[in-house]
């Protein structure tokens, strides 16, 4: 096993939020203090400009400009794995390039997710000419497998399988946000060494003892230090207190997901920091109001969610 | 009715194929030879980098790039109708203003498509955030409705009904791809004056009889000389004969649905010209091949589609 192998990416990731200003731009200052924050609670690593960093909502430029900026505030380019997906292959390739220039530890891709009922062949061309177009031994790809956003255009295990085969030194590893244990569990065993994140901190534990590389989660913006104590509790060989507190993770995690993702997450944000930009959104998104406003933030005082927080 | 309005865009339009060279780049001289065969075929505009045209494959440089290109080909502006949409409104902006300036007769925009379970609120508000954005007196704006390629985010017929009321000089029509005729004929009925067109050929006639623009099309790339026979006799007030040609183009166009739209036509586009380019994807769209090419090709002879195409 290659010593870049030993420092594969691996344990509590958070899929950072990108606060946007009043113009509805990234804030830069504000994402850089966000994503310190949460490597100070505990996150191993970042998946920034992911489906919770609002990347789609975002040209190629200004995710690019963007993640330079926050690697000039001081970010470890090593310890982010950006989203560098497109419908577009020249533009996944400029994205990717950019982020091996920033430095990062991997780029995160979606695949290309505006034709349905595609096919694992024209699949597999995308991901193997992204790869051959960026030319660069340093690329570490990890598929990023989100069926429910894409529109069902997902990225199958017999996929998964031919590209790790084909690619063995750039296909490093997936997150899967598809929501399926028994997917995430054939992934971690016909793959050993392959860095399997689950896209829920739900599975955190249950991944990590399947021989997985750990979890790329929205809320881990806001349960960052509980779930960092589940990984710790693991790599200590404290198997009764791990899965307690991985009780207390999912129970977390539960009542965040009956709400919309990202405007729940910044309306906790904004509750947890005061920061009044946490409710700028870009269009389509829009914030939580009302009700269902009133009832997450009652919801997470009683769960004492503000402790676990970054 | 203003001056602008009497030369809306009107009638038959093709949803031009892109054609791309053995780089997988859009083969710029192959394009503007393509667009004007079409014209010359009798369609009344083109809608260029939509959903056939393979504008999610593309870069948004490489969009704007190809509608200069096209133009300065001599294809002339007033007849484009480009898809300007992207999942980011930065981008839409972007993309609109390059229309703008290229001379566009108007820009087809897509919902932003990645987020699925938007509110029309939120897409109320890209739309909005877009034309308020871009700013300029000469946007004419066509939604593009299409939520089978959009994963189910559409532009429910309230949400064109407001758009339409709050932005009466730029939202123009729409391009309603549902494939549900009792949604278009609503649209024609609630909205007397604004262009919609239908996404198929099949309803071209019954569009035009309910008040409606027209249809843009991806099967017209290869039926334009017989949808154009439909709109001439329909305009001539020869309704038994304009009833019997729909028929035949319903039947045209009903036997092509049957295959992926891109490879089919891309399939057919080589058989009908020799061109061998026409085999040039972007992935992850495939070519046709085996049986299914083989089935294609015969049909098509069968059906006289020669005698149709550009």
């Amino acid at each position: 096993m290659s010593e870049a192998r030993d420092e594969a990416p691996r344990g509590v990731f958070a899929a950072a939020l990108t606060p946007m200003d009043g113009n509805l731009n990234v804030d830069r200052e504000a994402f850089a203090l966000h994503c310190r924050r949460l490597l100070e609670a505990g996150c191993h690593g970042l998946g920034v400009f992911g489906t919770t960093g609002e990347a789609s909502s975002l040209s190629a430029k200004e995710r690019a400009a963007a993640l330079e900026a926050l690697v000039e505030a001081g970010i470890p380019g090593e310890r982010l794995l950006p989203g560098t997906g497109s419908c577009a292959l020249t533009e996944a390739v400029w994205l990717s390039r950019a982020a091996l220039e920033a430095g990062a530890a991997g780029v995160l891709v979606l695949p290309p997710f505006y034709y349905k009922g595609v096919t694992d062949e024209g699949l597999y061309r995308f991901f193997a000419q992204l790869i051959e177009r960026v030319g660069d031994g340093r690329l570490r790809l990890y598929l990023y497998h989100f069926p429910q956003m894409t529109g069902g255009v997902g990225i199958s295990v017999p996929l998964v399988r031919r590209l790790a085969a084909d690619y063995p030194e750039v296909v490093r590893g997936i997150k899967d946000s598809e929501g399926s244990w028994p997917r995430i569990e054939a992934l971690c065993r016909e793959l050993p060494g392959f860095g399997v994140f689950a896209g829920t901190e739900r599975f955190l534990l249950d991944t990590l003892r399947a021989g997985g590389a750990g979890c790329i989660s929205a809320t881990a913006n806001v349960t960052a230090r509980l779930a960092r104590r589940v990984y710790d509790l693991h790599a200590a060989g404290e198997p009764g207190e791990a899965s307690s507190a991985q009780r207390r993770l999912t129970g977390l995690r539960k009542a965040l997901e009956a709400y919309p993702a990202i405007p729940a997450l910044k309306l906790l944000m904004r509750d947890l920091t005061g920061e009044d930009r946490w409710l700028n959104l870009r269009p389509p998104l829009v914030n939580l109001e009302g009700e269902s406003a009133a009832r997450l933030l009652e919801e997470a005082r009683t769960l004492g969610l503000a402790e676990h927080a970054p």
